[in-house]
């Protein structure tokens, strides 16, 4: 069973394209100030490693629209510059050389500003994100008689208006966001907006809180609209570390099956009848694995450990290699046949080597 | 946007009764061979704690058969047998006094002796759970001519079956499962069964793999069926502790709007523009807040911490209690209204003691 993608039109950032066919681009955001070159530069290093392909800095005043400019000529990913209140600034960042910057309708909305703005990246070339917040939304709505409306209403209108605006100006390099807090809002917010434009989506749900439950909100929220076939590019947000981020986000598009990252490991979750110490076999594997030199096109490499005889042979056998252990040793399968007993501690050894061999 | 729930028949288990508008409930799985009563009463006490509501035991064997007597005499929670392969476990099982049993129709099937469990069974006046496996279904059609079907309508059809069988013994007290290691497989057999039937569900995704990609997998799975009204208790499988599955449980519960466990809070991911350090009082927040005595009753207290003044207002304003920071100091709301300033500082006893007069 494969997803049904969204059909939209295809933006440019940098050297990644998001949107019609290609590839949910893994974003990332860096949390240092921007104005300070070194650290920031380090962190998008740092980002990139973990796999982010773009990321997004935020840009509080002139001294960080200045640091673009350096920072863009030493970076290996395309900088989004997050614009928030002062129009000024989008257009420092677009004269710095970022790669897309993202503007929200919640404090930078008059007429003659966003015109300005959207002429200034037209000529530049590069792509704005219209990205709401249901806090911000809410914010500038106070007070007015849109506040008795919906909040999804109220959301859909604010991106559509703003929209609008930036086709005006002949500007159609569009990215759109709408992001609540609480995930139906979220998932209704985007469905609805689904409808009404072919503007490729940057999902990302803010607000999720401690990092444990944070990640446990965004994979259900982002996991539902990329399994609707909705989402271009995402951006994991967690009071947590960058890298961290981007593990998440990665995960969710692996478990959709919307894009893969290496060999996927399944495993059981143990229980009384498990006579190996299956956790330690599994984080040794998963480890050792994702350092092996397998091939990098094509579906990725199954691999599946399970702990005993109720489920393991079956589950083994959908996997490209599997092991089922009984007491003591295991029962590895290939391409769903039986292949060869060894025991538990010769497991992880033996099982790399078939890897290897398939990968 | 509240969620509508599939209607149900209901099933009690213990003294906790699922389905219909009975809340979701949490159920954890013993780690510890069953045997050995001591280590798994002491697991079930630390599963209580940590939010269990009802727990499964793995019985592969006689000994454990007879051991679940004495673990019953002494368990806070309701226990539910997990049988597999042998019948005769099952009916020892029922007589040890389990509150419920699950059935794998994998490798349980013979008409005779699920007639005799369904026999003992009623007369223990204890549901059963159908509880299928992608893996174990698998198996049992392998070589047949219902290898060329789907794996979804082979699920279906195999629960079907044995329901039916339990019905044809005038036993309708049951709990269905179908359980497959991939997200889009595992959603279509939920919904397929969810219209073919109206006994509760229970809901899983086995063999998720290493713990961190297992919370996402489980999340976005558990997360899409309880949005869409499907599943009635909940067991969260990971290849970590038993104390870890139930946390997340919870987590997913909670981010659906299904339950509420305690004051939720929200905050943002920190970037640039965050003056103070945020990670640290959203982590001492969030570890104090769930030591009050609050209200047990409800809707849960929401409480928003927020790192600067883009978003932060609009969400403070959307909880009962938020806070937006700017360099060093913050500005506290209280039901939507700006309430006072505190410094980085003293903002998380500040935040407690209005969380108590509220809470």
């Amino acid at each position: 069973m494969s997803i049904q993608r969204r059909k939209t039109k295809v933006v440019k950032i940098g050297n990644v394209c998001i949107g019609g066919r290609h590839p949910v681009a893994v974003q990332g955001m860096t949390k240092t100030p921007t104005a300070d070159i070194q650290s920031t530069l380090r962190q998008i290093s740092e980002l990139q490693a973990a796999g982010a392909e773009i990321v997004r800095l935020a840009v509080e005043g002139p001294e960080d629209a200045r640091a673009l400019r350096s920072i863009k000529q030493s970076s290996p990913l395309p900088l989004v510059a997050d614009i928030h209140f002062n129009w000024r600034l989008a257009i420092a960042a677009i004269e710095s050389g970022v790669d897309k910057i993202r503007l929200n309708p919640g404090n930078i909305y008059r007429s003659r500003e966003v015109s300005d703005i959207a002429r200034a990246a037209k000529s530049a070339r590069i792509p704005i994100r219209v990205g709401l917040n249901s806090g911000s939304v809410r914010s500038r709505a106070a007070g007015k008689s849109a506040q008795s409306k919906g909040l999804i209403a109220l959301m859909a209108e604010s991106a559509l208006r703003y929209i609008r605006l930036l086709e005006k100006n002949a500007f159609y390099d569009i990215v759109v966001s709408l992001k609540a807090s609480g995930i139906p809002d979220t998932l209704a917010a985007y469905r609805r907006m689904s409808r009404l434009c072919d503007y490729p989506f940057h999902l990302g749900l803010t607000a999720t809180g401690p990092s444990s439950g944070g990640v446990v909100k965004s994979s259900i929220a982002i996991g539902a609209l990329l399994l609707d076939g909705i989402g271009d590019t995402i951006r994991i947000s967690l009071t947590d570390t960058p890298f961290e981020e981007i593990r998440v986000a990665r995960d969710i598009l692996e478990a959709v099956g919307a894009r893969t990252f290496g060999p996927q490991i399944v495993s059981c979750p143990t229980c009384g009848r498990c006579g190996v110490d299956l956790v330690k076999i599994v984080n040794e594997l998963s480890r050792k694995i994702a350092a092996l030199p397998l091939k990098k096109k094509g579906p990725a490499l199954r691999v599946a450990v399970m702990g005993c005889v109720v489920n393991g042979p079956g589950e083994a056998r959908e996997a490209d290699i599997g092991i089922a252990f009984g007491k003591g040793e295991g029962l590895i399968f290939k391409s769903g046949k039986p292949f060869k007993k060894v025991s538990a501690g010769a497991s992880v050894e033996a099982l790399l080597k078939e890897a290897q061999k398939i990968g």
